[in-house]
């Protein structure tokens, strides 16, 4: 039965490990934060597969638009297999994102990054593991154990805590207290799911689809067309607007499943000239927002609660998350086995 | 007539552009290589989008491994439409790459790194562009007008003047010299068009694929996917095979054809195990190598010359140019005329 599902459960276990994260880990993260500043860090970079690879893309657009510091997504292979790691630049923080800390392409750019003398942190969900044992920082996801093969409270975990070294390294108030009502947020976005569950039953025979969004929410693009995959294996394919433009818009004729991605801010104009280009292409779109004017363009739209953009992605991607769950059922496929999938994946 | 096309000529004249790329292009290139080191310049951020951004990807692995540079892509949208634009850390070259040199967003990025004082650079085949006049040093591709919308010899252009770079930077003869061979094996490479028309026969009514390639060749592995995309409408989807593992792989049942893109390197065995991954699970295997164990794996070999690993995406795109051009023909679409492409894409 759908409920007792793990990934129906860890689901909606996030307003809860959200709310365990910001509680247990603020000493954690303020303590990173200092760090930073004391040594005088001038960018970041981040080592991560998967959906922590995704996590990385927010921190990208959150600490390069809010802290001005630089993220560089890092190439991990150079560190493990090619043996020949760049130098890091002067007063980097690298930083490894992983939900086990096992895989060991990435644990090596932490081991690295420690030789060359570099300010190293970590978020997981495991402590102990290699990945921790070879940073000064660790921080705790505190997210419980997640059984699931498609992450999902993992990975909001791993947004939060970067929202929260955000916020921190800005001293605001304002933006402290906005983070701690992301739980709420979250819990509020988990009522649609019976909506979506009568959306998914549209899309039971659709292979392809692609999934659009931008700044901000670029990662929650990444995200939503990753649990696509894990769970319905179809061919979601993630793009910003903007490289979507350059190109791949050909993909596009009349029925084809575009899923935009688009809450209030910066680029809500950029975003609803983007709709207009799907609508005229006669896309059949799906929308993730809070701005009636971008719903209104979509053929089954996926509302979400008003919150500030640089926080809209973690609740941006809990439409995301039940409307894979509930295509995976609707495709008659158990979303907590996956085909081919294990949990803790190890690359070199 | 095939031979007519403009895509067609532009993928045969890639010999000759690479030729007058690294005859007319090195003093230029040396210059930008001496002021690297003069300054200490510590890491270096690509701006690109489309093609572009796959060439930065080379730059990645190229300069990282061998010139120990960290190379970054940014976040164009944070200069542009957040206006938020990230500190670049001290002492980085921001590179600009792009054919037209057009796209505001890569001219917003240069201009900020000019405000900040950095070193910058731009590789085009438009060297009177805007993106041009926002840079200091400026590298022009000399490919000639590219015509069709697929970039093709603007792309292999960009891989040389990133590989001319990094001979240059690293003041390595050897390197120089295979260098300058590239055109050869790149003459070389095209002999393959009849077999690969023939090739693309099979593939009529592939609908989706996923490519992928590993390091060097991870670049390729985006580059083809996006000829195939632009070209046939294909949903190719691109991966490193570390990535794939880590989720998409749920993706491969019985039949599904994964295009992979893995010339002899360091990275043989790991591939040549991944291979094996996707023979397990009845993938269509096409693969793009000069391996005879990585092509003995594949349903549809598609062999390129013996060539340096650090060179080889240079060859090893080739063969993905002319499988998607065929394919587009045996599908009865226009490669000169993607529908709903403009050769120039301008995003904010």
């Amino acid at each position: 039965m759908l409920t007792q599902s793990r990934l129906y459960q860890e689901i909606h276990q996030q307003p809860d490990s959200l709310a365990r994260l910001l509680d247990q880990q603020t000493t954690t993260i303020r303590a990173l934060a200092h760090t930073i500043r004391d040594r005088g860090i001038t960018n970041v970079v981040v080592a991560a597969r998967g959906s922590s690879d995704n996590a990385g893309r927010y921190a990208q657009y959150l600490l390069g638009g809010v802290n001005h510091l630089p993220v560089a997504l890092t190439t991990p292979s150079l560190f493990s297999i090619y043996q020949q790691p760049p130098r890091f630049a002067p007063d980097t923080l690298v930083l490894g994102i992983s939900q086990s800390g096992k895989s060991p392409d990435i644990v090596s750019v932490l081991a690295e990054a420690e030789r060359q003398g570099q300010l190293t942190a970590v978020f997981t969900n495991v402590p102990d593991s290699d990945l921790a044992r070879n940073a000064r920082h660790v921080i705790d996801l505190c997210a419980g154990e997640e059984r699931s093969i498609a992450a999902t409270k993992t990975y909001t975990g791993e947004l939060a805590a970067i929202a929260l070294l955000s916020a921190l390294l800005s001293d605001d108030e304002m933006r402290l207290s906005a983070l701690h009502e992301v739980p709420v947020f979250v819990q509020e976005t988990l009522a649609l799911n019976a909506a979506i569950a009568q959306t998914a039953e549209r899309y039971r025979y659709m292979n392809d689809c692609v999934v659009i969004g931008r700044g901000y929410n670029y990662a929650s693009a990444f995200e939503v067309a990753l649990k696509l995959k894990e769970l319905t294996y179809t061919m979601a394919e993630p793009y910003s607007s903007a490289d979507f433009l350059h190109g791949p818009l050909a993909l596009i004729q009349q029925g084809f499943p575009a899923l935009v991605i688009s809450p209030i801010g910066a680029l809500s104009q950029e975003m609803l000239r983007f709709l207009g280009q799907l609508q005229e292409r006669e896309a059949e779109i799906l929308c993730i927002s809070n701005d009636p004017a971008a719903l209104a363009y979509a053929h089954r739209p996926l509302p979400m609660p008003v919150i500030s953009e640089w926080l809209s992605p973690i609740a941006a991607v809990i439409p995301g998350q039940l409307f894979a769950m509930h295509l995976a059922y609707a495709k008659n496929y158990d979303p907590d086995h996956p085909r081919g999938l294990r949990k803790v994946t190890e690359t070199r």
